[in-house]
């Protein structure tokens, strides 16, 4: 009998249950192929066919205007942060990074291997607990491109506008909020996403790029990690993660079956906004984020005494609710709530919450 | 009801039933955790378990010597022509790379993007329809490797010797005969090998690396395709690709069902033995490969007159028999028969092409 817990894990993360059940009961036979699609070969019509309807599906839910291509890769979120200077520089000498925690510090890190970084604005003297207003921003009309970090799994932090950057293109790592709400795909240059947080295993990288930025990689570029030859090769010039694809597809099925991007949103919100509600004034625990910044994703917060941490986690684990722990960077506790945790999940993780503040507090 | 096929896909490649029965019985409670492996933290103990143990199995069966890394990483061997010489130029300006056919020649030109190429033998005069005997090789004592393509899936032809280079490293492309049958590690360098052919999905390249090797990476190498940190971060610099390193893991536990690689290597002969055996000779099939470097993995052959080929490929995926087509580059047929078809499947395909004789030949 299965016992199924409720997995707050930063990623990967907890997947739609009707979608592993659909996974487990195709594993032997899809469609009655007679194969595994972890058997199929990437050029024969099966796969093709799956790999098309994952790519219209992602098409048709957050709108992807036609002159951007759609390409499904391999090395998540820290792999892009070297490709996409590889590929985007474009004989330009700097690009324009704002720094918003953990995450845009490794995009600066690896940028630097290939250009000049022009930090445009850091929230690191407020310890990350806010995304830097648009109008403090010191951008570089001649950089390559302006990079952002939609959202920032260990600090909590997540975008709620998009911030105009002029004619210099926008680029977004989007890996722990992509697919959780709409956005207009047009006002970004190119957008990169793992799928291991709303979208499915880990494995694959979506990346979103207008077709004007593609087929200026550097020399050094690899062709596998080529945006340009990807985009000729419909992302078949390697062999692609065949499953990893399977799965994202079928987790897109179940976005559209809920109701879209729109419905993800207002799920999304529902539930932030329940752990949020009780975290707000409460004197036992902390979220030290502003309030207009705060993540719909990852909710971070702190035990007024350290010492109870363990006992917190203990317990959770105990009542189903596990991978609570904290970032090791920040410390305390961390609830990701993507597409897949259900508010039945939060409501489980609050009412936790408030009985170990009864008993400890 | 299940009806499996016999699936002769070049790779993605069929898994043995057994394997994928339990990933289908684990999919939603992976041994009591509540959790599929997708949904599972990769730093949570679940995972790290997963992990370590494919490795051990990996380390046990192929008997990798202590001062070796083994990584999990991403981006096939395509990647990898490209990160092997960002890795392992070590200062060095030249790489000998022994050209055996296509897989050879995307060696080479990914290898021109860092170094200059020396193409120490090939056998492109004979329509690589053999190995170049080793003797004629023109080695460069100061080059950074020698590299070879253990097995060229096209072109079906294989190395059944290991060759001695000396002092220089010997790097051995393994994607398509990895886990095959034994080999002696500590005459390589390093070895790599896309999963999806031996060994599992899609989506994992392992990399076997001697420790020495390690920490020269150019300053341009992503710090995700750098092994000196990978290895110290144990494949976890960047999320791993989680469900297809579990899926390796049930796929060596099986290899070990099977009584290791010595008994794989016995199958495979036996397996290849009986479709070179009925080709020998034949007038109506031809296969053009030297017989002493004929693949036991990728068995191409032609029929005489190609006007049959449509009618042949209809009546094998009739009888169950899939995945047959030749590579565009090569035409004809080509049965891929790596670890997990079984014998049942080739004496299969072997009447199926006596009967197709018989009626048109």
């Amino acid at each position: 009998m299965t016992q199924r817990v409720f997995n707050f894990s930063p990623g990967p993360a907890t997947l739609p249950e009707e979608v592993l059940r659909r996974a487990a009961q195709e594993m032997l036979d899809w469609h009655g192929s007679g194969m595994s699609v972890m058997e199929m070969s990437h050029r024969g019509k099966e796969f093709v066919a799956i790999h098309a309807h994952a790519e219209r599906l992602l098409r048709d839910l957050l709108g992807v205007p036609e002159h951007y291509k759609v390409l499904f890769l391999q090395g998540g979120a820290i792999g892009e942060n070297a490709i996409v200077p590889m590929n985007l520089l474009r004989g330009h000498a700097s690009v324009d990074i704002v720094d918003t925690g953990e995450w845009s510090l490794k995009t600066i890190q690896e940028t630097r291997k290939y250009a000049h970084v022009n930090i445009a604005a850091s929230s690191a003297a407020k310890r990350y607990t806010c995304i830097p207003p648009r109008q403090g921003w010191r951008l570089d009309p001649d950089a390559a491109y302006v990079h952002i970090c939609s959202n920032e799994t260990i600090g909590g932090v997540q975008y709620h506008f998009t911030p105009d950057v002029g004619a210099v293109p926008l680029v977004a790592d989007m890996s722990s909020d992509f697919m959780s709400r709409p956005i207009d795909v047009s006002k970004f240059g190119l957008i990169y996403a793992g799928a291991q947080k709303n979208l499915g295993p880990a494995g694959v990288t979506i990346v979103i790029v207008r077709e004007d930025l593609l087929g200026h990689a550097l020399p050094i570029t690899p062709s596998a990690f080529d945006y340009g030859l990807q985009a000729q090769a419909d992302s078949m010039l390697n062999t692609p993660p065949t499953w990893a694809i399977y799965m994202v597809g079928l987790v897109l099925d179940w976005i559209q079956d809920q109701g879209g991007l729109a419905a993800m949103e207002r799920r999304n919100k529902e539930k932030a906004g329940l752990l949020y509600q009780y975290l707000e004034g409460n004197r036992f625990y902390a979220n030290p984020v502003a309030p207009a910044d705060r993540s719909l994703m990852n909710v971070p917060f702190t035990l007024r005494d350290p010492a109870l941490d363990d006992a917190f986690l203990k317990g959770a684990q105990a009542a189903g609710l596990v991978q609570l722990k904290g970032h090791r960077s920040v410390g305390g506790m961390r609830a990701s709530i993507y597409n897949a945790m259900s508010l039945e999940g939060v409501s489980a993780l609050v009412a936790y919450m408030k009985g170990f503040e009864a008993r400890h507090g």
